[in-house]
């Protein structure tokens, strides 16, 4: 099986940054398959890293080493660490970009790198990407073992991740939890919560619609529609729109789901 | 020969779905190598990936899968397929995308994509380039053959293009068919018919000029010209500037040439 | 060891035209490793392309073939090139791209690419980077040698870089070199000459502010900061947020620094 190293972060398409990333990474770890999960998450935003990083993993061949770079508080104490979990292996920055992909495959094993051996020799302040997890990431490719880059971890930083609330009523209050490209709004709303068919209300801002559909064309352009998302929960979304913009709605904003008995 | 998958879409780099599809595919195909076209077409643009799929295909390993999903129907009844031409294949919806690909190299061989046996089992209604499109090139570029993916298909959705008409005074009504990154025009117009040096007469909207030149920088800067475009069609530009833009022309305006004679 | 062809570009990467050159190189090299670098680069602007690849060439293997198209004056008389230093091969025209690279890594040996059996039949004016410098860089990772492309070349186009002048009074006047994607201001004063601790000041267009840190994140938000960049200058910013936008600093302004005497 030939490694493959899947990269994850915020540094944008237009500079050198990435492509640095993966001169430091081939020169190490020649025979390497370098693919890209993405590099535009929003500049230092670790939980759509957190969510966009769990939703793409599972995806990938079991051995992958995941490098993944959002990394505000890069230069001051916080630590680089590598990660195992039943996916493959997570190199990154421990400011809770791994706690959604924690959420989906908990991590079985944690080290701090503090191995000198294994990063540049030029060290900067400023650019861990290259100095540091790059080269990780290469030498686990190489089929390096993760203990010998510094001592184990206890525990790493993790973000709560809310979960939806299930009111007397019966109604769910969920939260959006992730705004993809098109602004369709993820929930964190499980989609078996709302089987197609049933009369959901859903009320989200000051908008208010019902149903839940198969997909986005079930209902007219410019129509607000809820569907099975790619990833599992119930996303709401306008046919050929965007969803977000329209509502001015945000990452954590609230959205209430009323399953109506089938009168 | 390393088998080949170039992958085009709409999906955009800013979210995980290009990732995922790249996931899906080393998992199933850890030898294949892959090559992006391009995953900025403008969203839902069937149009607009028919053509830069036309024109790139055309240069890739002969032996290459394509996975093109532009895919606005996904969800509906609209069915997925695999055609063959001399270029090689192509997995995406029937839905038109392959129109100038089978205009410019007719397309030899086509089935529909129906046994499950080869997609991903947690099929969702909104993401078939992740559950079925990326599975089918992942088999192919393994060397399975097409034919057990599915039935033949006879025919396949097809969109016109338009063709330049010859007018009874010698000009000729041409279309702009594609629009590029730098607002290029690009018309149906093939550079043939207006050979450099001839005395050459442009109609665009409201705008005329005259020549056809070697390159951009034949004129000065904020200049229009003609040119021989790379696609081998003539070519309406500003030296430096965005035509597109200026003349707030869009795709299928028309555009007209006169050829005067030597006088 | 695998060949790695490294490029960057100016053509974006929303159309066909980086997909082509893959698909271009792909055919003639089929075991080649793709590795891009950035294929958004400024429009046509060659400075910004120089900077780029002189501070990310070094990182790669140190055969990389470095295909590099910023190509303003394509189709006109300016040369295609292939040059070669310690850190790999370069193909790219001859308008100044390498002048960073040189700067940094003296070039060694240079030819003008001339053997059209080397380039695509169909020759366009406007897209050298497919007809002539895809195929090139190409054969290059086949092993094949510079020399049969064409005449070995005495010079080529250099642009000066603006060196920091040291003023009698003892401070440094610099200019900046590059604006990174997320505005911070990369000067020509190498980080030997403020070192962290001194008593620094800086004067920026109508801005002053003093102090050099290890990394943004030792000032608040908002607030400018002068730190050790990660390509070993000094570099100007703030913390989370635009430096260049918030003072409307363009490349090639001046920067003063002035080291105080420890008081």
């Amino acid at each position: 099986m030939r490694p493959v190293i899947a990269l994850l972060t915020d540094y944008g398409t237009r500079d050198g940054f990435v492509g640095t990333l993966r001169g430091v990474i081939k020169r190490l770890s020649p025979f390497v398959d370098l693919v890209d999960i993405t590099h535009q998450i929003p500049a230092q935003d670790i939980l759509s890293a957190s969510f966009v990083l769990a939703e793409t993993a599972p995806y990938f061949p079991s051995e992958t080493v995941f490098l993944a770079v959002v990394d505000p508080t890069v230069g001051t104490s916080r630590k680089a660490i590598i990660a195992r979990n039943s996916w493959g292996l997570f190199v990154c920055p421990d400011n809770g970009l791994l706690s959604r992909v924690h959420l989906k495959s908990p991590l079985e094993h944690i080290v701090s790198i503090e191995n000198p051996k294994y990063t540049l020799q030029t060290q900067s302040t400023t650019f861990h990407g290259r100095d540091i997890f790059a080269p990780v990431a290469a030498y686990l490719s190489r089929g390096e073992s993760m203990d010998v880059f510094g001592p184990p971890l206890e525990e790493i930083t993790l973000l709560e991740s809310p979960k939806p609330i299930h009111h007397v009523d019966g109604s769910i209050e969920g939260r959006i939890i992730h705004i993809d490209v098109y602004g369709n709004l993820i929930s964190n709303i499980p989609y078996m919560k709302a089987e197609e068919g049933a009369h959901a209300e859903w009320i989200l801002g000051e908008k208010s619609f019902s149903g839940i559909k198969q997909t986005y064309a079930d209902v007219d352009e410019g129509n607000f529609v809820a569907v099975k998302g790619s990833h599992g929960y119930c996303e709401l979304s306008i046919n050929k729109g965007n969803a977000s913009h329209v509502l001015g709605v945000k990452r954590g904003d609230k959205v209430i789901l009323s399953i109506k008995p089938d009168s």
